[in-house]
């Protein structure tokens, strides 16, 4: 079978996929196509179980371009074999590269910067004042342990950084293999260092583990990174460590997004705030649109896809 | 020669060194005190050439706590065997740090962070907008190849950015030994990559060579990072490029310091701009102080200084 028209076509739905003016097909119009592949986004909307399990769906492939597929798909369509692949680990090396521009960013007490260069602050001691710190030779934690993780580690070590990582169920060969030291709870990851990445996936086990308790843990004046997912974090004792001050805070992510204009952390310039853009970056989007139009093309073709999503990741993700 | 007390003197002249309070000795007081050795820093007084070369000047060892010392001490000092020493290669891994940092924030597009989290842009095409690009497999420019340079390299390698670099003046064997490939002019070097690190040093002969048409050459969403100086680029021609969108643009240093609020640079959300902070970070000035420390001490011990400023080197200085 030639893939070129599918290729083709799965590449301007690509395109349509970011434009605003592209709406999500709803159930109706889905029942009427009746598909036997389908490419979903961000946009999308959740696919109807029902209708899904119902004799008349077609439906067999969803190639999704995105990481999370819960909120999309019901996980029995995958228990009676239907194929859900996601964007597997393009975006990876952005998100790493997120991490450390927002742990950079917080050590460098980049939201006062313009505070500084405005005249808020006496030129002489604005150094003392914004308290810079280096990454160089930090103790860093990372809250996780899969790709992006793995990637962080790789663009962190020119630092001479000691790493350590927690995460549950992780072997510790793969730990070993990094040369990453293994802590043993949460709570040594977060009282032994001074540099904090949350990378964790968000799972009913992982919800709300990063406690008032847990951040309590972390040392004056460190770093907490998040580029995982709001709800890992209680997010209300995380604003009160923000507001105090005892702590830098940087975030990709929110328990609710988009946040609200009045958000707390906001209004507070030793937080640095990104809305939710770690990866995969724009100039990406048209390598994750050739990956999914690769992945149609060889279930076309009857060759193994990438970025499958078995019953074991579908668990274990967000 | 028992060299602790003072070490101990030095270090607290350190910590006078960027208190609000700490005025800096002017000539009259200088020549009272007459010492043997001064401890200067970025708030101490030019020195006058005609009490230096004076021959009741007792002075022959200036520890200077900065880089540039052309502004501090004339030629003459170090032709008639005076010796200035300065914090030698500290910050280097702070400044190459901080322009990683700048080039990933124009990279994101952080000056539009707020405006997007605050509701400004819709949720969905918020990356299309902001027009996010990731660091990896870009060609990567850098213009001066000393120390800062070099350690730009290292934290950019695992990036995996083709890296070209120029320098009149540097052997091949120093590109080479990096793994940088030379280019021939800065023509080639801004030509030829999508970020383009400014790391050399102000000298006459590099005074504003980054010239209108230099930049230019840059091609269109290229990042213009510059942490060196202010006075290597024609900053009105650069402010034109900025103002246009054409290229992302990030400052840690202008031609005049410290900016007016009128800045026109302050205005434009597409440049970033941090008031000079590069290097050291505040958490490195007590390694800067031990260092000056370690040398009066070595001077008064009679043992090889650290960090000594050769007449070759005041001559490429800044």
């Amino acid at each position: 079978m030639k893939p070129n028209g599918l290729v083709m076509k799965s590449l301007q739905l690509r395109v349509s996929w970011f434009k605003d003016d592209a709406l999500p097909i709803d159930q109706s119009s889905l029942a009427e196509l009746n598909p036997n592949i389908l490419l979903t986004g961000w946009s999308s909307l959740p696919l109807d179980a029902h209708w899904l399990s119902s004799r008349e769906c077609k439906l067999r492939y969803i190639c999704h371009l995105g990481g999370a597929v819960k909120w999309l798909v019901p996980r029995s369509f995958i228990e009676r074999g239907g194929i859900v692949t996601n964007w597997s680990d393009i975006p990876s090396t952005s998100v790493a590269e997120h991490a450390l521009l927002l742990a950079l960013s917080a050590l460098r007490n980049s939201g006062h910067w313009l505070e500084v260069l405005r005249g808020g602050r006496k030129s002489t001691n604005r150094i003392e004042w914004l308290n810079t710190r280096t990454l160089f030779g930090r103790k860093v934690g990372i809250h996780g342990f899969g790709r992006i993780a793995r990637e962080l580690v790789k663009i962190l070590r020119p630092f001479g950084v000691e790493i350590r990582a927690y995460s549950q169920g992780v072997p510790a060969s793969l730990f070993d293999a990094m040369g990453v030291t293994q802590v043993e709870s949460l709570v040594s990851l977060f009282t032994e260092n001074e540099v904090l990445f949350e990378c964790e996936g968000l799972t009913p086990k992982t919800s709300g583990v990063v406690s008032a308790k847990i951040l309590a843990m972390l040392p004056d004046d460190a770093v907490f990174v998040n580029v995982a997912r709001g709800g890992l974090v209680d997010e209300a004792a995380l604003l009160r460590e923000a507001t105090s001050g005892r702590i830098r805070v940087a975030l990709d992510v929110m328990t609710s997004e988009p946040v609200a204009p009045s958000c707390p952390f906001l209004q507070l310039k030793n937080v640095v705030m990104s809305p939710h853009i770690a990866g995969p970056t724009f100039d990406q989007y048209s390598s994750c649109g050739a990956f999914a139009a690769r992945n149609i093309a060889r279930y076309l073709g009857g060759t193994p896809l990438e970025g499958i999503v078995s019953l074991v990741e579908y668990d274990q993700s967000t």
